[in-house]
C-alpha cells in the first residue's frame, strides 16, 4: 500500500484499517482507512510494511521530515520491546501535553485506553526544565542513537528521625565550621549532628547544621544564627540560603541530611535515624537547585548513574523562596 | 613548653629539637630549638604536647590563624594515618610550589628527604584549574570536615586498536547522524564505528565518527567532512570542535572512543579493539574541556566516584587548539 502525507499525518485508505490499526495498533481509524502519524508511517516504511509515502521510501521520507528522526528511534525501540505505542496527538490520547508517545501496558493496545508510560523524547543536547518533570519518562537519544529512559516522579520525602537536644550546645565559629567542645550526647548520638573531632567527644558542625540548630535555640554561638548564616553566605552566596531551606525542610520532615560531597551532591539523607551507632544505608542523594533550573540530559544521566551505582535515589530539591518541590529521576528499563 | 609566633612560624627553644624534631618529625631544627609551621604548632597544641603559643591554647591559636584550620584538618588526618608530614615551606622541602604538605613514605621522616605524596589542600568550594594538576594529591576538606584525597596524574593515553577500512563507505546526513546503508564489514566489525540499525547491517554514525572518517577519505557524504562538521557545530558549537580534536587524537593513538553519554562523560574508550565481537571492558571515561577550565572539587568528586563505580579511570582531555593534555584524577587512600 501507499500513503499520502497531509501536513503532520499520513493517510492510507482502502481497507488499511484492518491491517494497520486493528491487527497492529498503528494510527487511528478513518472509515476503513487509517490516519498515521509521521513516526508511525516511518516505522511501517522501515519494516517494509508500507510501500511508499507519496513515492518516497524510508530514507527519503525521513529526510523530508527531519524532526521525526529522533522520535522514530524511540518509537522503534519501544515497538522492538513488544509494546504498542501511541503518538501523543490531540484527540488520540488523553493528557498529551508535554508528551510525545504513550506506551500501553504490555498486552494492551491503543483501543484499551490504558497507559504504562507517558514518554517525552529529547535529544542529548536538549535543555530540560526540571520543574516540568514528574509523571513522565524522558527518552534520551544520544549522539550514537542509543536510548536511555529516565523515569521522573514527585516523591514524598519524609522519615521518622527526630532529635531535639534537651540542653542547648555552646559553639565557636572557626572558619567555615563551628566547634562544640562539650556537646550534649544526643546531639551527635541520636541527632547525627556534626562530626566527632576524635578528642573528648568534641564536635565539628557544618555551617548548615549550626545555623539550623541556632535558629531553633539548640546552639548558642556568638552572634547567633545570623552570624552563622552570614558566614555561609560569604562562602557560598545564595546557594547557602537554598541549601539551608532544604536542610531545614528535611529535618522538619524527619529526614537527616548529611553532606553529599563524596557523591558530588548536596546531601545524602537518612530517613530513620534512631541512634548513630545503628545507622542504616542513606537512601537519597539530594541536589539543591533553583526552581527555574534547566539541566542537560547528560547531567541527568551522570546523576542518575552515580546514584544507582551507590544504591540511592536521585532527588532534586527545587527551591523557590520557602517552597521546595521534590523531583526524583531514575533509570527505567521499559 | 611554650612557643612564640613570628609571622608564619612558631619558635620553640631550649632542647625542643630533640622532643619535637628528632623523635616526632615536627618542624625544622634551629640550634637546639625548633621552628614549627603554624599547622604543626596547632597539632601539638591539639595533642596537648605543647602548652601554649604566646599564652593561647588550641582554640584561641586557630581562631587567630583562620587560614590554618583547613590545612590542620588534613595534617591531623595524615598524622593519624601514621605518616610523617612536612609543611611545604621554602627551604624545608624541594619542589614546594603549589603544594601545602609533603607526606613521607611510611617509616620515613623529614630527615630522609623522601616523598610519597605531594599534597595540595583545598576547601570544598575552591576553584581548581585542571591544567595545574598532575603529580599532586588534592586533599579536599568538605563542609563537614571530612577529607577526600584525589590523586592526579598525566597519563599516557594510547592503545593498539587500528582500523582503516579498505573501501570507503557511502553515507547520508540525516539530522544529527549519518546513515550508511551498506557499510564495509570492517567499519563496524573491527573499527567499532557506528551503531547497527538492526536491519541489513545498516549503520548509524555519530557526527564525530562521520567527520573523522570523511576527513580521512573513508566516508563519502554530500558536502564532505565540511558538511558534517557544520552540522556538528550547529548542534553543539565550539564544543563539537573540541570533541572532534580529542576524537581524532584518540583514534590516532590506537584508542577507540565511543559516546560516554550514559556515564555523563564525553567518551568511554577501548584501548585494544581487535573485533567488536570480542570487545573488552572500556577503560577510560574522558571528559573534554577547554584547557583553561576550572572545576570545583564537588564536580571532581562526582566524576571520580562515578568512574570508580563503573571500574573506569577518569581522564580530562584539556584542549588548546590542536593540543590535547591528558589529566587523570582518581581516589587515593593514603
Amino acid at each position: 500500500m501507499e500513503g499520502h502525507q497531509r501536513g503532520g499525518v499520513v493517510e492510507v485508505g482502502e481497507n488499511a484499517r484492518e491491517r494497520y490499526y486493528d491487527s497492529s495498533g498503528y494510527g487511528r481509524p478513518d472509515g476503513d482507512g487509517v490516519v498515521l502519524s509521521v513516526v508511525e508511517a516511518a516505522h511501517l516504511l522501515y519494516r517494509d510494511d508500507l510501500a511508499a509515502v507519496d513515492g518516497r521510501d524510508f530514507g527519503a521520507f525521513l529526510a523530508d521530515n527531519p524532526d521525526a528522526v529522533v522520535p522514530f528511534l524511540v518509537y522503534r525501540d519501544l515497538r522492538d520491546r513488544g509494546f504498542y505505542v501511541s503518538p501523543a496527538r490531540e484527540g488520540w490520547v488523553d493528557d498529551h501535553a508535554g508528551v510525545d508517545l504513550v506506551v500501553h501496558p504490555r498486552g494492551d493496545g491503543p483501543w484499551d485506553g490504558t497507559v504504562a508510560h507517558r514518554v517525552r523524547v529529547v535529544g542529548e543536547r536538549a535543555a530540560v526544565p526540571l520543574a516540568d518533570l514528574g509523571g513522565v519518562v524522558l527518552a534520551v537519544v544520544d549522539e550514537e542513537s542509543e536510548i536511555t529512559y529516565l523515569e521522573t516522579e514527585r516523591p514524598d520525602v519524609s522519615g521518622t528521625s527526630d532529635c531535639s537536644p534537651s540542653t542547648p550546645a555552646e559553639g565557636v565559629l572557626l572558619g567555615d565550621r563551628v566547634l562544640v567542645d562539650e556537646p550534649p550526647a544526643a546531639l551527635y548520638g541520636s541527632g547525627f549532628y556534626g562530626q566527632r573531632m576524635g578528642r573528648d567527644g568534641a564536635l565539628q558542625l557544618s555551617l548548615l547544621e549550626a545555623a539550623s540548630l541556632a535558629e531553633r535555640g539548640d546552639l548558642a554561638v556568638d552572634g547567633g544564627a545570623g552570624a552563622v548564616r552570614e558566614r555561609g553566605r560569604a562562602a557560598a552566596g545564595e546557594r547557602f540560603d537554598r541549601r539551608l531551606t532544604v536542610y531545614r525542610r528535611l529535618r522538619e520532615r524527619g529526614v537527616v541530611p548529611k553532606t553529599g560531597f563524596k557523591f558530588g551532591a548536596d546531601f545524602r539523607t537518612y530517613a530513620d535515624v534512631d541512634t548513630v551507632d545503628d545507622l542504616g544505608h542513606s537512601e537519597l542523594l539530594v541536589r539543591v537547585l533553583p526552581a527555574g533550573v534547566v539541566r542537560s540530559p547528560r547531567e541527568l544521566a551522570l546523576d542518575v548513574r552515580l546514584a544507582h551505582g551507590v544504591r540511592k535515589r536521585m532527588v532534586f530539591a527545587l527551591v523557590d523562596g520557602d517552597d521546595v518541590a521534590w523531583v526524583s529521576v531514575g533509570r527505567l528499563t521499559p
